[in-house]
């Protein structure tokens, strides 16, 4: 089946002129998850992880993929003549290396102008030389015959009451950083940026709440290209009153060749596709880099209001009911000797969260990892790997969405006994989180200068994670978001008062266990002297964390003083929605330790 | 006196048709200290503090400097034309703004061509448009009357017992950076890297144990241009058996210019001069810029070799028994009643430090800095100004160069009893030192990621210090060194094993009292597992430090612990240079705290 598939696009490049094409994994607005629609990486070569990318040449089939897929990649192209990549791994070339080696005169290599950013066409033209790099349509439209049909969901308007902006606001503060004298089209090609400046969200892919869509803005309206049947006609009307004008999905190219020549085109070279660029500049028209890290929008959008910062906290007490419900549960079946497996227990926290009227849905796949499961940082148990829960470590990394806010938290605990290395290492991750959350800066500090802080402690034990310490998170919007990070790399945007973020240092012990400890916090500012402008972090996330994992030796006063409030914190905010039998294990779970 | 010499400018610029000239601080080798000859600045302006930019038009002087000398400029400048900009202060211009608000048509700006770097005379034309910006020669040759003469002191060998590599091997690494077939010439502005690459030191400026000096680097041979006087006949042959070639000083422009057109020029644009660079590029000859952070030779001269390393060991030794003779003379006199200044004790330690036959000079201006003076990260003490010293905080910060290495050490102590808010910052200032100090990090870190965990501590308090944590250290060389540093602002050079660097962090509170507790930390391998390579830090100062200070009950048993073994080491290695009373106070002030 595959090679037949192969053989369908070989035709096309013969017929084109090509001798390579490159296949990516994303789809055209460059978002972490893509409808069945795009997954034409997954179609040509039967690898269906998240992460690869395809090279098929006249005569030569290749999936690139991340140590994370090795084994998944094989198994799954086995019986076919792809060739297995394996990405920073000594022996294996680069896409770029692996294609010059083959360059002969006056070939030419295809890729999809809708699913490359200007800046990766740009640098891939570079990096491919001497090959011509060839924008073509998407192929598949052709050779794909079966291919699923794109999807779209209802288009909702995110009710003011939960989003504490509304988007003449948002408008307006986005026409300001933009910055421009005269007439200009802004032109949005991410999904979570047009739903945070619309104030609408939609159901389009997995985990994250968004429609497809594309948006134009100018200075007195914005053009909102998305499935018009999507949308209710009252809705229509309530955006159109927001000066939001809805047009076609597919208008949306169009459009762009459309803009008044004498408009400033503007977008950010990593989001807009080449395609789109071309398209908009191809006159010689007026174009201007958006060239804030992460485009303005997400600057913006990273910035939570106070009604945001309030729905991220009813999020987290929602939650951690649920948290609280699932944990209990474990123990009762771990202690009544009943089996339970890896994915039981991922349905198992969805069903206590769906509890909950406000909550919506998983805000990333569900990751529930038993012993050396844990040790790979985004395993996701299915249905047919899942692993029985026996004696061992156990980690838990879920996240939700509910209408008001978005979660994102990991626990890890013990059942049965810890040796003395799983003690150790836990505390060290906690120690690290606990520091992390009691930071306390000067404003202008960037998110690389604290990461030290948690990855310190584990380096104390002579280990290290290869992730970063925080990323962004949105508000019932994407999990992961920018512009800010807590990582090693220079990051140069700084952390300011209302960005969420995470806090998950830990540790991988290959072939036995991981061990991560997740919280989200809040940048608040903390105390204005004589000295400048202090910033600190809240703690969104209610969920006790394991006090039977501790060293209590290796911890501090401090740390000990941040535990037992946090837990205090978790007892008084949850208990209100608790059973007394629930009540009672809780406050177990949260009693201060000395 | 001062308006005569502004005169005598002006009528240079006039003569040659310039409306402003810059006179900055420096010299053509863009050290930190300069000969009395090139005080142009201090000569035309009467300001004789370490930084300041002139500029004088044709009717107006103003000098820019910083907020350490706005009270002495104001003070020297009285009665001349001259205006005070104090530079970061609200309602000041900066030069370009001043000098732009000023622009008429055709006006020229003049800059001597030596003394700005060819990246700075760069960056002046681009914001000083429309203004032309001519280089000039120094113009003080005509106008400046009784000019101090150029120093030329003897210039000697360093031995290879301490220096640990001779010039062949180090010019072999050289060259295997710049990585160029065919002929080059490599030119090197910084004295310090001449010093180093040839394995020679002088004594031309304060401080630096540095001859004034230039070289070009060719593939098979070194050209070194110094006063040929300074060096002896039989050092002429040494340096001529490791192929180096001596010449006048004032040769180097001229071989320069007489580069073979086919040999690749390649120099640092932030540290060769902008008449050098046009010099040795003239006929279109081809050129290539050391693009490294700081050069190659600073970069291969920061990471120290096993007999740097052991000289650093033996200096600290040294430099710790004159401090422990220091800090007895301070507590004798303090508790007898006799009265001291600053001024008096800044000689005192100088005077131990004599006491050792390896002792040659100081390795920076000596702070001793009682009360209120500590506030100020750089007081200096003079005979003028000195302060004496009663109860409170007195902050000694001073430096050695011993023949094997240097020292750069700061100690805060407490005269009487010292008050809540002293004990709270001090007991900060020495947890984030020691936190630095017992960091284990992952091979690649960056100094910026490690800055916290010493800043972090003084932020808990809810204050700040405005400087860096640790600068790199030279090895009997300036005691300020790249590339590497750790601070709060991003820097790309990673740390690696052998790299020497100052761990001082610091509080400062406004008109009272300054605390920093300094000590050299070298980088060292830690560890290799399964996770990689882990690096930690060697202190290498072995000085008391204060324990009355201490408010115990804001230590960690790790710090305690630190600090317990850091004192019995300091015995361990001091006392048996000290006599039975030294060995008695010595033991006293490094007793183990609980």
């Amino acid at each position: 089946m595959i090679s037949q598939r192969i053989d369908l696009l070989r035709k096309y490049l013969k017929k084109n002129g090509i001798y390579a094409i490159i296949v990516p994994s994303n789809d055209p607005h460059f978002g972490e998850y893509i409808q069945d629609y795009y997954k034409c990486r997954e179609w040509i070569s039967g690898f269906d992880g998240s992460a690869g990318t395809v090279v098929i040449t006249l005569d030569e089939a290749v999936l690139w993929t991340d140590s994370r897929y090795f084994i998944q990649a094989e198994n799954q192209l086995k019986g076919s003549e792809f060739i297995l990549k394996k990405i920073k791994v000594p022996g294996n070339e680069t896409i770029e290396e692996w294609l010059l080696s083959r360059y002969a005169n006056d070939y030419k290599i295809g890729i999809d102008s809708a699913l490359f950013s200007f800046n990766d066409y740009n640098s891939l033209k570079e990096s491919l030389s001497p090959y011509k790099v060839e924008l073509i349509d998407d192929p598949f439209v052709e050779i794909w015959d079966d291919r699923p049909k794109k999807i779209s969901k209802k288009i909702s308007i995110y009710d003011i009451k939960y989003a504490g902006e509304d988007t003449t606001s948002k408008h307006k503060r986005l026409i300001s950083l933009i910055n421009t004298e005269g007439e200009f089209a802004y032109i949005v090609t991410s999904c979570e940026e047009s739903a945070w400046l619309c104030n609408i969200r939609g159901a389009d892919v997995d985990y994250n709440p968004l429609p497809m869509v594309f948006s134009i803005v100018e200075k007195d309206k914005i053009s909102l290209f998305c499935n018009l049947d999507s949308v209710t006609d009252s809705d229509k009307s309530t955006l159109e009153s927001m000066n939001i004008y809805l047009f076609e999905y597919d208008l949306f190219k169009q459009a762009l060749a459309d803009i008044p020549a004498h408009y400033l085109r503007i977008a950010s070279g990593d989001k807009i596709s080449a395609g789109n660029y071309f398209e908009l500049t191809k006159d010689g028209s007026k174009f201007s880099f958006d060239k804030s890290r992460g485009g303005y929008i997400t600057n913006l959008k990273a910035v939570k209001n106070g009604i945001e910062c309030d729905g991220f906290r009813r999020s987290h007490i929602l939650d951690g009911v649920a948290w609280v419900k699932y944990l209990k549960f474990i123990e009762d079946s771990t202690s009544s000797g009943k089996i339970i497996k890896e994915t039981e227990l991922a349905h198992k926290l969805i069903e206590f969260r769906k509890e909950s009227e406000y909550y919506i849905d998983e805000s990333f796949e569900p990751i529930v990892a038993f012993g050396a499961n844990g040790a790979m940082p985004h395993y996701s148990p299915s249905e047919r790997f899942s692993v029985i829960i026996k004696d061992g470590i156990l980690l838990t990394d879920m996240g939700a969405h509910y209408i008001f806010g978005t979660t994102d938290t990991t626990r890890t605990l013990c059942i049965g006994e810890p040796t003395d290395e799983q003690r150790n290492d836990y505390t060290a991750v906690l120690r690290g989180m606990i520091n992390l959350s009691m930071a306390q800066f000067p404003k202008g500090t960037r998110g690389s200068s604290l990461d030290f802080l948690a990855r310190g402690e584990i380096c104390s034990n002579e280990k290290i994670y290869m992730h970063g310490t925080g990323h962004g998170v949105g508000h019932y919007l994407p999990v992961h978001e920018g512009p800010q990070s807590i990582r090693m790399e220079e990051n140069p945007v700084v952390l300011v008062p209302g960005m969420v973020q995470s806090n998950e240092p830990a540790v991988y012990v290959q072939g036995k266990y991981g061990i991560r400890i997740e919280n989200l916090i809040l940048c608040k500012e903390h105390i204005v002297n004589e000295y400048g402008t202090f910033y600190n972090f809240e703690t969104l996330t209610f969920v006790p964390i394991d006090t039977q994992l501790i060293d209590k030796s290796l911890l501090e006063e401090k740390h000990k003083r941040w535990l037992n409030d946090y837990h205090k914190n978790v007892y008084l905010h949850l208990s209100p929605y608790l059973n007394f039998e629930e009540q009672e294990w809780l406050m177990a779970k949260t009693a201060a330790i000395d």
